[in-house]
This record gives structure tokens, C-alpha cells and sequence, in this order.
């Protein structure tokens, strides 16, 4: 399976990219990167640092620093610390071969490359998939399918992480999100409806971090960082794995419960950033849903599985 | 417990009225009249009939015919039919008794003259309820608490009735909606996430009516027509009781599970009338919310006790 990575590391990008790095049935081409868990400098340089950490040939190539709806965020330093990492430390990393603002047209030209072929799983904010399509519409066909961690569709009575009504990566660029759902390719949505199932509770993070090799102490100190956040603000004992959860979708679509219907994103205003589908089963609908091509919402997951299949992976020599 | 009943009638208005009428423990000061499931003439000429065929001595107030969102709905014929009773006769009614445009000064009256004795229990648009407030702010503190039946907050995944994001007695008019939630009185909304457990089967139907002596072929009637909508729209078969499920709660609120927070609607836009609530337990929050009074969303209930008690309740001589 050939695949894009397009991602703002971010603690759990690291942990989807540890995953993505451990499994053979995937061919990652590039790893896209984009503003929103810290500035595009930083989550750049994450990524080149992740990429050789991880013992990744694929490509890192910068994508957007600006979102498409022109709000500026504040970084959630609170969440991922200063660095976008945990505050780890993070050795000097080479940028010789980094092309930058240019993620968008390597989404491009990747599809056309490998019409069919290519699973496009983003992660941050969907600024640079957007620019990919305002560029070259034509290439939405050209995609196999688009996993994106995003959205929260009220199952199981989960509200919003930025709002009661918005998750990140939406609420970060409701108006690239939207565009993403009205286009002709099939969007996946992996949200908070089922990544707060996936919890990775301290016991689980201590068995990771010892079996995890060279790895382990990167995993430790990272999430040491993130269950912080969880424990304090959340009242978790534990962290929430929701990049990690769009790469097993890709692999294993069995695990989740899904809703098929059009999706619309709220591109302002005090809802800005909720995602809202029309099942497909309803009769009747609404104008501004009846346009869309039907995309596929999950909301239900086997935790369990995905949970045994993460550190089965991870921790493999 | 003195109840002021804010309607619409409506076939579950008048479902919801019937079970006022046999409850003992409830004494109804008033039956108010909004605009919604039919024009406010029609609305009100329902209530006057429904008052009659059911023996109650209460009052009937016209209420408001324009919502504050100045926005004018297309009326629910397909649901309500035509007369907003399911196209049953209805004979003439004596109107002579009648003040026109004089809900929200018998709410403020009301309230007044028996402070922290009266519920409110509102099952259309709460226009009156937002007039009264207008006029008379102080009213608020003098409520006992404020039962509605409207919003959708996403729990077991469903969605609004009008939008995928809005229920139809706060996209009747969100300004309106907003503001009671926002104000200083105890709200309860029985929204979709609880109602669509009430699913009043074909047999239920059919035993009620044969059990319900004098009001039974009415019930039959209207109930038909509605059935008949639930059928071809929304594949069910039977009818969802929304609206007698706020008379329900106001006898037994220990049949509901609730979550407690601020609750904010959207006025406009593509979200119009989307409910939201931040969850009290939840820390940091957002602006929008925090300065909002905590109110009670219903997120569970008891459904086979509700509908034992609504038949034992209105099949009583």
C-alpha cells in the first residue's frame, strides 16, 4: 500500500509514524508536513528528526504554515510542549534535502504517479491536501482513499477538543476541511468518536517504552510529556492514540463501525469546525448536503485489537 | 406542582396535554400557545378543542405568532397534517375566552404570583418564554425550572431532525432557544438524544386507543397520520412520543440520566440551531460558554417505565 504521511508531529504523529515505519505492508513516498501542533518550522524539523530516528528513506517535504481560513492559532503548547515533542530534546537535523512549501505539489504529482494506487493519511490540519486540490482538482480521482484524524460527530456523547462543537485538526482549518469532504475521493474520517477509545494507559506506555529497542526511551519521555497533559486537564491515566488509529484503518477497516452520508464542515462562526454528516439512510436531507459524494464516518472501534496491534508492531526488532 | 404548558399543538403536544390532564399531582395554571407544528390560529384553535375534549379547566393564551429569529418556517404538513392534528374533524370552538398575544404576560403573571412554585413545561418554539424574559428579567430567578422538549447533543450518534445538526423546536427559533438556556433559571432539555427512546409501537397505538375510553378514537385518529409519517420518512413503525417525555421528567427526573454545563445555540448560518453543552467536568472551556449558567441535558432514560406510566396514566377513567 502506497502512502502518503501528512502530518504536524505532534507526540502521537510520532507514535502514528513509529507505527508506519514497522510495517511491511506499507511504502511510505513522503511525509507532508503542516502547521498546527507547532509553527511549520518546528513540525518540519520534527519530522526530518522523526524520519531518521525512525530509519525512514521516504521524503520529508514541507507543506503549509498558513491555513486557508487566515485564523491564526495558538500553539497548544500545553499539549505537546514547546518543541512539539514532549520537550524532548532534539538533535540538529539535516535540511539539505528539503524542498519548502512544496508538500502540496508533491501530493499532485504523487497520485498522478500511481493513479489508484496511493492512500493519502493525514493527521494535522488539511491545508496542503486542500492546496492539492485547488491546484488540480482532476487528481481527487486519481486517489485510492484519504484517512484523515479528524472531527468529532457526537458518538458516544463526545463533544469538541477545542470547542464543545470542534476538534483540532478541524477547528485548525475548517475551510481546507470542508473542501476535503466535498471533493470526489473517499475521505475516511477517523475522529474523537472513536480515538477516545483507543486510551494507552501508564501501564501500557511502560511495557511500550521497555520493548520499543532504541525507541523506547524517545516513546518514554515523549509521552511522559502527554499523559501530563491527560491526567491534568482531561483526568486521564493515560494517553489518547488518535493518529496512530488512521494508519490501522488503513490496514485493518474490519475493526471499526461505520456511517456512510455527505459531510459538511462549519467554516465560521461560533460552530466553526463541526463536522456534521447526513446518514445516508435518511430520507429527505438538507440542500447543502445533497450535493456531496457519500464519505464514511467512523463510529466504532475495537479498541482492544488496535491496542495489541500497535505494540505488537512497534516493538518488532 | 403548578404547571404553566407553553404548545403547539401538534399531535404529541396533545399526546403530552392528555397526560397533564390525568395527573393529580400536576396543576395546570395555563396552557400557552406558540406558533410551529401549525400557524398560531390554528395552534390555538387545537388548544381550545384539546382543552375541551380533554376536561381541563385551565386557561388557554394565545402566544406568539413570529419567532425572534424573524425567520418564517415552511409548516410540518407532512408530519402534523394540514389542521396540525393529524387532519382529524375538529368541531368549532368557542374562542370567546380567549386574550390574543398574551402568553408571555400570563408567564410573567404567573411566575410572579407563585414564586419558585411553577414549572414550566414548553414542547414548541420558546418565543414566549424569550418574550417573557424581555419584558420581565426578574421573572427568571421566580421559576422553579424550566422543562423543554427540544435540542440534539449527539448522544447514541443522532442527529437533529430538521438539519443533521438541528431538532425542530430550536431551529423553529435559536434566538429564542439561546436565550432561555442562557438564562438564570434551571433548564432541562429532553432533546432527540432521549426521545427517540419513546417509541410508542403499533400495538402500543392500537391498546391505548382501545384503552382510553372517550379520548381513544381520537388518539387513534391523530396517531395514524403521524404513524404514517414515522413509517414512509423514517422507517419506523410507530410513533416517537417527544413531546409528553418533558411531562414525564417533570414527575420523575430519577428515569433520566443528565450531564450538567452551560449550553449554548447557534443563531444563523448552516448550523442554525445546533445545541451545545460543555460539559461541567470538563476543565478550561471556551468564552462562548463560560459565563452561562449550568442547565441539565437528558442523555438516557428509562424508556419502558416512560411508556408504562404515560398508559396507566391516560387509560385511567
Amino acid at each position: 500500500m502506497k502512502v502518503i504521511f501528512d502530518t504536524d508531529p505532534g507526540i502521537d504523529d510520532a507514535m502514528a509514524l513509529l507505527y508506519l515505519s514497522k510495517l511491511p505492508e506499507i511504502e511510505l513516498l513522503g511525509i507532508t508536513t503542516v502547521v498546527g501542533n507547532a509553527d511549520i518550522a518546528t513540525t518540519t524539523r520534527n519530522a526530518l528528526f522523526l524520519g531518521e530516528q525512525f530509519g525512514i528513506s521516504a521524503p520529508v517535504v514541507q507543506g503549509a504554515g498558513e491555513t486557508l481560513d487566515g485564523v491564526v492559532k495558538d500553539e497548544p503548547v500545553i499539549v505537546y510542549g514547546h518543541n512539539g515533542l514532549g520537550d524532548i530534546a532534539i538533535p540538529a537535523v539535516d535540511e539539505s534535502g528539503l524542498y519548502p512549501d512544496a508538500a502540496s505539489q508533491f501530493i499532485i504529482d504523487s497520485l498522478k504517479a500511481h493513479p489508484g494506487e496511493v492512500t493519502i493519511i493525514a493527521v494535522g490540519r488539511m491545508t496542503n491536501l486542500a492546496l492539492a486540490l485547488r491546484a488540480a482538482p482532476e487528481v481527487a480521482k486519481l486517489a485510492k482513499q484519504v484517512i484523515i484524524m479528524g472531527g468529532a460527530f457526537g458518538y458516544q456523547g463526545r463533544s469538541g477538543n477545542i470547542t464543545p462543537l470542534a476538534e483540532a485538526n478541524i477547528h485548525g482549518d475548517p475551510v481546507a476541511a470542508d473542501e476535503i469532504f466535498a471533493a470526489d475521493w473517499p475521505v475516511v474520517a477517523v475522529g474523537l468518536d472513536v480515538t477516545h477509545d483507543i486510551i494507552l494507559d501508564n501501564d501500557y506506555l511502560a511495557s511500550l517504552a521497555d520493548e520499543a529497542g532504541d525507541n523506547g526511551e524517545l516513546l518514554r519521555q515523549m509521552c511522559g510529556h502527554y499523559a501530563k497533559f491527560y491526567r491534568e486537564i482531561m483526568g486521564l491515566s493515560g494517553v489518547v492514540g488518535h493518529d496512530l488509529l488512521a494508519v490501522t484503518y488503513a490496514l485493518h477497516p474490519e475493526w471499526f463501525e461505520v456511517r456512510r452520508g455527505p459531510v459538511l464542515v462549519i467554516r465560521d462562526g461560533l460552530a466553526a469546525g463541526q463536522t456534521a454528516q447526513m446518514p445516508e439512510t435518511r430520507k429527505g436531507g438538507h440542500a447543502a448536503w445533497a450535493d456531496r459524494p457519500s464519505q464514511i464516518v467512523c463510529i466504532g472501534v475495537d479498541g482492544p485489537k488496535v491496542l495489541a496491534h500497535y505494540r505488537e508492531t512497534v516493538t518488532r526488532g
